[in-house]
């Protein structure tokens, strides 16, 4: 998907909100566990329920990996399920050296077919570059991640006082465009937005950290959003898990109606 | 296994030497393509010709994942292949927040009973520690990486002049110890081994890098090699390419013997 359908996608559906499919078999409710492929019926009537609420499905590749062969199958059975016109994001955190990356490129725009792939930058270019020569597929660059470990080195200052993930924004933002480009920048780091909305200006943001990790999505727009809206909002646990029981699918679309109302809203204040 | 057995098979084999599995079925020998797995026959007949010479098999998972399931397939039935003494490294470069790593860590410890797996650092701890609650598992840390685009934000200096690379051994060597931490450090980076060494003398060192990419066996055991010997060099396309013809398995023994050799020299000169 290219950056001018999926900014008609956010005005259009009024919403800029990304659903983690982080799919956790043992966090599923019982009663799907007598189907045959239950990761993929959780995530069926999760699509089913959410997709007229939402921009991107975030598949999360370590809850499918750890399950081998029918992890894989499950992922794959879900990204063909996900419709045509939202964006679908392999949450993967990869990144090697450049032929071996674009072994990795291609198992996942190629094979899978997914529209962007998260990535790890520690080893550099051509870790990253290789995801970029694919039409209308993104790189999505780890910048500054939720958790606690983004603390252990993202934010290490150089000698000219700049921290490590200003670095990496600044150096990588080379590599490619605002067209096949995005940031990963967590929700509870939205003190940092300002400042890396002035390098970024124009490049969209995957914004996870809202809902169980503690970000809010006020905070989020006010300091990332752009003209273009710029900002994938993605929430996890905070939909998926809303209910554990049978009404699993009705309560992650009253979840996910809460975040697109606040979205709506936050869009029209924005002029989009 | 455990560091001790490690060890023990360094110095009873007389060899450091790792055979990075990366096998890409667009460069295997034709006549393997019309066999069911040419993947796994393909491991199986260099596994076969080189066990007695290595003490390490490395697949990088890239060249697996690009395959799909039967990718998949092919690596549960190479690793189940690989004799119980010989060290497995799944060089997967995997690493997420903590609940997430830890699904990476019981897709390859559990579910494919690697020894090891590759982690990049730069989410920090949580991305980590997952991987060494596993007992008689590794976590091998990227430090410093051989391609060119490790030069990118590796080397960066903080206000104190210490660069990136030595910042994450400092920090991430307290999370765990040298029984389930080694590092990467590729063999293009040998006048920074000195250095490393003197922040984990005793971890042990995965070094990539040998070979195709120009590092030499020789200046790494000099600058990296401790006690118990403390190195794993890493050789892939100098040895599973070594001839694209029906000699295959013949040529990577001859040229795992020749690094095995050499190699054995090194150990006796170090008193190993």
């Amino acid at each position: 998907m290219n950056r001018e359908e999926l900014v008609r996608q956010i005005k259009s559906k009024r919403s800029f909100l990304c659903i983690g499919l982080d799919t956790d078999i043992k966090k599923i409710p019982s009663h799907l566990l007598e189907l045959e492929d239950p990761v993929f019926e959780f995530n069926k009537q999760i699509i089913d329920a959410t997709k007229d609420l939402c921009v991107a499905y975030k598949p999360n590749i370590a809850f499918y990996e750890s399950m081998g062969v029918n992890g894989w199958n499950s992922l794959q059975k879900t990204l063909d399920y996900i419709p045509k016109d939202i964006f679908t994001i392999a949450d993967a955190k990869r990144g090697d050296i450049g032929n071996t990356s674009n072994m990795y490129a291609r198992a996942f725009f190629e094979n899978m077919n997914f529209d962007s792939v998260t990535i790890a930058p520690y080893m550099g270019s051509d870790s990253v570059t290789p995801f970029l020569e694919f039409e209308d597929k993104w790189a999505i660059v780890l910048a500054l991640t939720s958790n606690k470990g983004g603390l252990d080195f993202q934010k290490t200052e150089d000698k000219n006082g700049k921290q490590l993930f200003e670095q990496v924004l600044e150096t990588s933002k080379q590599w490619g465009t605002e067209k096949n480009m995005m940031y990963v920048v967590g929700a509870t780091r939205v003190e940092q937005l300002a400042e890396i909305r002035k390098i970024i200006p124009n490049h969209f943001l995957l914004v996870p950290g809202v809902g169980a990790q503690g970000g809010n999505v006020q905070d989020v727009a006010k300091y990332g959003m752009n003209e273009d809206c710029g900002i994938l909002v993605n929430s996890s646990r905070g939909i998926i898990y809303a209910s554990s029981d049978i009404d699993f699918a009705e309560k992650a679309r009253e979840e996910s109606e809460k975040l697109q109302h606040k979205m709506d809203i936050l869009l029209s204040e924005n002029g989009i």
